[in-house]
């Protein structure tokens, strides 16, 4: 189909992971975070992280760094969903 | 590390896959989708749809179920939020 998939799995990578930007822009600004479910954000992490550790085994650095910047913005996801608990 | 670092893939895959059904099933129950960004879920959706036709040009079954499986849930995810659009 195509000779190189590579640019498909960089696109790919670049949406899944600048995607929670917008996500945690709006909760930081409204404040609002009832409509998050917190296993969804602790089971997504949690999947996050072990993307990022079968990226340090496979010494793969686009999936460590896709993975590390995705489980950070999930982390201060779930920081403003318990601080904006009500 | 690790003779055979799937088990580590395989387990990522279940978890940030499987993560986004008690959000739908929250969402569903409590008719409220307000705090979910609109922008976070297209861009997300977007690049799981690109993850799984990776998988269809690498002809690789768990790369396309697992982000098969994570694409329906973020649409209904979608659906759900215009839907409760107040």
């Amino acid at each position: 189909m195509f000779s190189s998939p590579d640019w498909l799995g960089y696109l790919a990578a670049a949406l899944t992971t600048i995607a929670f930007l917008p996500q945690v822009i709006k909760t930081w600004r409204t404040k609002s975070a009832d409509d998050l479910s917190l296993v969804w954000l602790t089971l997504f992490s949690s999947g996050v992280f072990c993307w990022m550790m079968f990226g340090v085994v496979l010494r793969s650095t686009p999936i460590i760094l896709a993975n590390g910047v995705t489980l950070v913005l999930a982390v201060v996801l779930g920081i403003l969903k318990l601080r904006f608990r009500r």
